[in-house]
């Protein structure tokens, strides 16, 4: 695959997630000029494919952008994936196992593709245009659904030896607390994640505390929990105080582990509620406070919040495609 | 300073610790070919030098080594270093700061030095002749009166933008737990050193619990507790469980964040009780039936044993005068 020695002002980048396909034509300073977004169809991994080319496709055509003009295109992808090789190794959203995506995208558009995990994605971006540009060693925290990190050393991704360097969401947080989908206990996803947070909430309930979020028919979610604490609600309250404290601990260890630049933190949990926010930052400098360890290392400027939000991971799929030279 | 582009075929490392000095002729397998011990003289920075200069000259005169024959020494030292100035930053045990250690042995021995930091030292006798041999990703975990790590990553010790990378030891571990010399709560070290170690299980006879330890005048020690259970004091048994469990945990986390081809306990903690890495072992391996995530990282072989003991100290020392070309 050759590479135009200069590329052009502009890059594509693409953000596939389960239910839907967002395309971004993205300038140098990440500045976003134009976006679409399409269903994903996940049928099976060759609709899936088609339908990432097709909206790729129909985004170029309603922009006049000659694909051929670009020297690649970047695309983050769910689940594990081997950059180098091009592949989709496993991805529970998009239902796809060693997916040959590299070659099915270049075989649609006719133009060299480069794919990554879509929260690498969203680590490149947030390091070239966003709350960590200009350092290079940098952790991307993504708290969500799942949790999972993303270390930059020197710039470049840290993978470890098998490729599980980023998944701090498993290290322990709290001794035998809640059984996480690992089938392990206490990890932090099971602990700090979107579900991890409405179960904690739940769990105060059903151990008799009275709350507004009894009166829902439906199963309690995060978002729930976040909309009762801005009603004041006591169980809500007191579980966004607990969960930030304790990711406040988990922030610290992954400092301790790996001492970066800056640690950043996205994904939909923290960008959603400013409390939860609120919360790990005191905590973060309780801690800091307490240890003269922790405050060698620790500054109010060490952790911050994404700056790019949801747009992180199409701006990182951008950066992918053109890295800085 | 230059180098000798063919090292000669043994090398000397020195192990300076806050009571004795270690110096050892090795060959390039890593067997010591001779030994010296002398105390450390620690009532200033320059009676410091001087004694170990001192134990150099006279480990070189009882062996008839010329030390101009040798490229370069090595000095393992306690404390905070900076290697690339050859600086000792801090340490408690020589009761020094900013001193210049390099230039100090240098001007008194009329040869090449190169220092780091003991722990550094035994990681990297480790990697060279030890448990890691030939691996070039390995977390080297010294539990002692402290607890720290070392991280060597592509065979290069990984210390973080502020060298902080190794101070795993504060961690938390136990939310609100014992206070740390730190001035945190419940970090690595608090729980799991020597002194956290006699105190958990001092803090189970205050709470009632009988036990062969009560018998003792003095304050409790960590190898009391050792002692103890080898002679199947309940007390004991229960404390070395427990801390052997969260010590799993601890360790979990370690390479869930780096993901290391090898991790090496060594350490006079680990080292003096076989029951207590029974006890890691037992819960690393329980853990990984847990969760498929950590199962994916851990296999038997991935948690070892210091093999060098406390010729690691001493052996890396060497190996940092004349590192592998």
């Amino acid at each position: 695959m050759t590479r135009m020695p200069d590329g052009p002002n502009t890059m594509i980048g693409t953000d596939v997630g389960g239910t839907k396909i967002a395309v971004s034509l993205v300038d140098k300073e990440g500045r976003i000029l134009a976006s679409l977004k399409r269903p994903t169809e996940t049928s099976n991994p060759d609709a899936t494919l088609g339908s990432i080319a097709a909206a790729v496709k129909e985004f170029a055509t309603a922009n006049n952008l000659n694909l051929n003009q670009f020297s690649a295109l970047g695309f983050g992808i769910p689940g594990l994936v081997d950059a180098e090789k091009g592949l989709g190794i496993a991805s529970v959203n998009l239902g796809w196992e060693n997916v040959a995506v590299r070659k099915g995208l270049e075989d649609r558009l006719g133009v060299p593709c480069l794919i990554d995990n879509d929260v690498r994605t969203g680590a490149l971006g947030e390091a070239r245009f966003g709350a960590a540009k200009g350092l290079k060693n940098v952790v991307y925290l993504n708290i969500g659904t799942g949790i999972s990190a993303v270390v930059l050393l020197d710039g470049k991704i840290f993978a470890g030896v098998r490729g599980l360097a980023g998944e701090i969401g498993h290290a322990i947080l709290v001794p035998d607390g809640p059984i996480c989908k690992c089938g392990g206990r206490g990890c932090f996803e099971a602990v700090a994640s979107g579900p991890g947070i409405a179960e904690w909430a739940s769990n105060k309930i059903v151990n008799g505390a009275s709350s507004s979020l009894l009166k829902q028919d439906q199963v309690l979610t995060c978002e729930a929990v976040f909309d009762a604490a801005r009603q004041e609600d006591d169980v809500a309250l007191e579980t966004l105080r607990e969960i930030g404290a304790l990711m406040a601990l988990a922030i610290e260890n992954i400092i301790l582990a790996y001492d970066p630049d800056v640690l950043v933190i996205g994904g939909s949990v923290v960008l959603g509620s400013p409390l939860l926010f609120e919360n790990i930052y005191r905590k973060l400098q309780e801690l800091a406070g307490g240890s003269w360890v922790f405050r060698k290392a620790y500054s109010k400027e060490l952790v911050r919040l994404s700056t790019l939000g949801n747009n992180a991971g199409v701006l990182g799929a951008a950066a992918l495609a053109v890295p800085l030279s």
